[in-house]
């Protein structure tokens, strides 16, 4: 079961980073490679993390969905304006299963709730984090004109928390990560906003550096 | 012993991240998640190395200090004109303890003196390098107005040496890591510098493309 | 045999990043650091997805070929119009080798050939990406004027044609890897490229944002 979830979030994240080397005027290859770089970089940390030899070098199928995603965004690519949002759906719903693997697989190595979680979230911001780091640009995990790692936070915490009650089955795993995916599109859309890194100066000095990613696009 | 050394190095490595995620107006979250890398970056890559499973994560007490320093830098934070200048004052306490415990660690586990001192400064700058490739700015690591690395060699060589003396206590780690952050604050305030990469070129085209990253600020 | 191979692109790689950090104005420590990022970065992604202890912290030689290239590069740096280019033939020459020998030690390590391949091609240009990420440029490898991972994944299919055909040798590996450098070279020179991430919109929008990285250099 954890597999063909895993497939499916892999695949949603190397979309967003084939639309992203679409973006930015990469050729076919370099969008085959963010694209592989996206959907399976966090799980591959996830496993150095737990000290396995990364499953995506052990079972080849893994690297189908990055082909598939190069593909599918060169045959079908939309208009320009839009390719930004549709990378942010499709990072979002990366975002929501994997979230809900990462901790799965977390637990299943017996850690601790708490690391379980933050394993989870790792899982679930790694691959987007990296495509933005090898891409060149700011983090869209730090802009502060939405919210990201709070949602995944949210779908790794339930996921613990059904887990511990031992009910845990495929619907409850689709209902959480369709849950936190969600919420993540609702924060792009009304801009919710959790409190920024300084308290008290920030809105008193308008003059101040701001983040220099992507304004709202909903 | 070690450990309490690693959580007070992480601790400021740690608000050396949450600074910087306040200078460039990221959220709470980012915050917590870049002086999360910064503080536990150095010590996670040094420990991959080691094939080891990351300390990190087998102890939660390591999450401890991030938490705190993003909190404080919330409630706390200067006016953002003197936040570049904390960055930097926070990240040389890092890296004197670091490079100190980081070569420890190596020794502990038999690896040579010159790989061992290698070790501790990976440990000593990754952090930092860390922060600075995720939050999108050329790294310090590489600003040629003033010395970053070896401070981290001279700590890793004194520790080294100690260590092959048999006379290594709580006081010389303490001595060797205040010494390094002295030698490193120093070369700020009196812009000491090394050669740069390229020998006899450099002078002589005073319009080659400088480093972009920040002048001196002490 | 492999150990000379991998130390002449480790050389290759290393002045490759020294040169790029002359380019950028870094001091002689960060030229040795990017080097040696550039020189080990891929053999030591490679032996961590191989579940390795990396080979480069057990045997100290491996850091002699960053030293020699810095210092090289520190005594013998040509006027900087030139730089840029040096810094892509260098890359080459460690491409060549990097993805013959990332290739055959994923093949001894039995892999299938597929991900042997891609092995060695994640061999071939991780350095290169690392060196670009650290110094916050965009990665050459995504430039759509040349091509660059293509040239990998010919050489590291070509290995694993010869070694499943039981021919190898050192010949062999000189003659693919020179091969696989004249083809990068070769697309520098003549501009080869291949098809855009995406297929139809691009040539009908001029305006669409273009690749930030260098212009043709050849």
């Amino acid at each position: 079961m954890l597999i063909v979830f895993d497939l499916v979030g892999i695949f949603f994240f190397a979309v967003a980073g084939s639309l992203m080397a679409a973006r930015r005027g990469f050729d076919i290859l370099g969008s085959l490679f963010l694209g592989g770089v996206t959907g399976l970089g966090g799980g591959v940390v996830r496993d150095l993390i737990l000290n396995e030899s990364p499953a995506t070098f052990a079972h080849p199928i893994y690297f189908a969905p990055p082909v598939l995603a190069a593909l599918l965004v060169y045959g079908f690519t939309p208009a320009i304006q839009k390719l930004h949002r549709l990378v942010l759906v499709f990072d979002a719903a990366g975002l929501g299963l994997f979230c809900v693997t990462g901790t799965m697989k977390a637990l299943q190595h017996n850690f601790n709730p708490v690391t379980a979680v933050l394993l989870g979230v790792i899982s679930g911001v790694g691959g987007g984090l990296l495509r933005d780091v090898i891409s060149n640009v700011t983090p869209d995990l730090f802009n502060p004109r939405d919210i990201y790692a709070i949602a995944a936070m949210f779908g790794g915490t339930l996921t613990a928390v059904f887990w511990s009650l031992e009910i845990f089955n495929p619907v409850v795993v689709v209902a959480i990560a369709t849950l936190t995916f969600a919420i993540r599109l609702a924060s792009l859309k009304f801009g919710w906003r959790i409190p920024l890194a300084a308290g008290h100066w920030y809105r008193a000095s308008p003059s101040a550096p701001p983040h220099d990613g992507p304004q709202r696009h909903f």
